[in-house]
């Protein structure tokens, strides 16, 4: 009999939500760091993954402005650059801890992820494309398209952002993911980088960027990336926009079984497009809170902080971990995040269960 | 600035449950497959991974036997080898449904997975290690130690079995797991695997084979691995032996979104070292149930069965989907699995629920 020699061993990879369109997230042990690799970076598509015709490649850039016009890659590789360090989540990043629970793929504590992003500012491109008046947002189409199972048709994965939003923010038409190309399923050749803003603005694929006077409807604008307070009841609904305060414990894991001595807690907080001013764990379940520093060298307006606690314990029993953090606008975590039909927005404190066993004696 | 050009894409991978020591669950795509490849096999580890020295590594035969001694890698390699497909299973895979919470690693559904294992039959090596009178039961030790929360002390993972079951199954010191070298993450050079037996009978780095003529007492035969009706109550408890019948949804995923149509729900059943004689499938949350059909080319009495149902589905709404095998004992999956305080044995009906969206309409 003939055997392969390879050695083929397992490791820890992104955690499927669903299958079709892919979704992933990561394993808690690739985002207990500054930049999380690419290939362990969270994955959220809306529908399969596109063709792209790179050869005839371009982007379009039209609607309400003086002269439309189309780059090349190789043209916004020409444009002046920068680089941001910015976290992007998933809208529905912790939707499994909503009761009852809401519709969508069940993401637990992984759907955010620390990258730096460079490319062209949004700002220099809309500079050149003279925006006539009355324009009063921008669409952004991606490549990428199906049906629906809630309205016949095909459609693009398409956003849109009031000016006045974009100015706050400058988004990016990024090439560059943690200093390699932009990879093919995080929106290759060129993704939209909304700093600050849940993911779904980071619009993949990029094709076309358009001026619009009048307000864009497609579905996941007006359907999707809305908070409804009741299911299908669409009358007084809330657009999803920028990340609230939140954060996570990265170690120890939820069930761990800890040993007498210090215990190392840490994890990460983030605060979408304001910062960071405290974060505080609790180790009884609530009853007390520790304030606890962040161990970042570099913070950056739009990323995560890193913080880390060390706690001693001897006593034999389960413990209940939490960590809650607050923004510079003085908001805090919610114990439980209002519910909301499509399960958005959820910043619920993070708690997790962890174990010191009793000495055990056994009859031999 | 300079870039690499390097395309690291992210893909699906093994879902971590601990760090410290290494234990990742498969996920469900990995699993929904005749053989599980190497690198997507559940991981399950009870100490650091160890340091083999496989320059002078041997397997060592001992105890109540007439002469000792010890196999090279190489003379095990020139032994007689058979090759045999066995559903490994975690004793804690699906933990995480007890409820109260049982102690340990929250494993879900994933803790599972067949491959082909090929090696020497153990009862080739017993027999050439003459056993002498009185010999009741064989100690398997792995070269994997460390300390335990519970009792002082440094522990080798080390499990015995009695003669009378080894004989039911004839174990195999398996070389190669699917055709390849086995991985080290597998228990490279030689791995115990015992058919139908939940995975912890299966030894890894396996370094000794001890003939006793009384019973082991080691942490990992007489605290873990046990059935404890009440915490810490080690006065009436069971041990862990066989997998029970079981079976699991592999496609769609719990929370999914379907369309109208035909929606193909599909997974695999087991049943350790029976077999499966009827698979069942519900829509309606249990009120009525499908026989459905295996769709496995080459069943073995130790593997898992692949199974499908083609279900239509054209009402908006939730759907609870749940599979229930039975085994050629009459065994039938129960709804809830008999809790015990280590969490052990859980073959609980696998429920997942799907939504078929009601059209939208939306104001513009």
């Amino acid at each position: 009999m003939k055997f392969s020699i390879e050695q083929n061993e397992g490791k820890p990879g992104l955690v499927p939500r669903t299958d079709t369109p892919e979704n992933l997230e990561s394993p808690l042990g690739a985002v207990d760091t500054w930049l999380v690799p690419n290939n362990l970076f969270y994955l959220r598509n809306h529908h399969a993954y596109p063709a792209i015709n790179f050869e005839n490649w371009r982007l379009s850039v039209g609607g309400q402005i003086e002269y439309s016009f189309s780059l090349s890659y190789q043209q916004l590789l020409n444009m002046p650059q920068i680089t941001i360090v910015n976290n992007l989540e998933c809208a529905g990043n912790k939707r499994a801890f909503f009761t009852p629970p809401a519709s969508g793929a069940q993401w637990e504590i992984g759907g955010m992820g620390n990258a730096s992003w460079t490319g062209v500012p949004l700002s220099y491109v809309l500079t050149q494309a003279k925006l006539l008046p009355g324009v009063h947002e921008i669409l952004f189409t991606g490549v990428d398209s199906g049906p629906r199972p809630d309205t016949p048709g095909n459609y693009h994965f398409a956003r849109s952002m009031p000016l006045k939003d974009i100015s706050m923010v400058d988004p990016l038409l990024a090439l560059y993911m943690n200093e390699q190309i932009l990879p093919f399923k995080h929106g290759f050749p060129v993704r939209l980088i909304v700093p600050g803003w849940y993911g779904m603005a980071s619009v993949k694929w990029l094709s076309s960027i358009t001026a619009l006077t009048s307000e864009f409807t497609g579905p996941y604008q007006k359907i999707d990336y809305l908070y409804l307070s009741k299911e299908h009841d669409y009358s007084r609904s809330r657009p999803v926009t920028t990340i609230k305060v939140n954060s996570v414990i990265t170690s120890p894991q939820d069930q761990a079984i800890i040993y007498p001595g210090i215990t190392v807690i840490k994890g990460i907080a983030w605060a979408g497009n304001t910062s960071i001013t405290q974060i505080e764990v609790s180790t009884d379940g609530g009853v007390t809170w520790a304030a606890v520093s962040s161990t970042s060298k570099n913070p950056s307006r739009f990323a995560w902080v890193l913080w880390e606690y060390h706690w001693k314990v001897y006593a034999p029993g389960k413990y209940t971990i939490q960590v809650k953090a607050t923004d510079n606008l003085g908001n805090v975590q919610p114990a439980k995040a209002p519910w909301n039909a499509k399960g958005y927005g959820n910043n619920c404190i993070h708690a997790i269960n962890i174990h010191l066993p009793k000495p055990v004696r056994t009859q031999s």
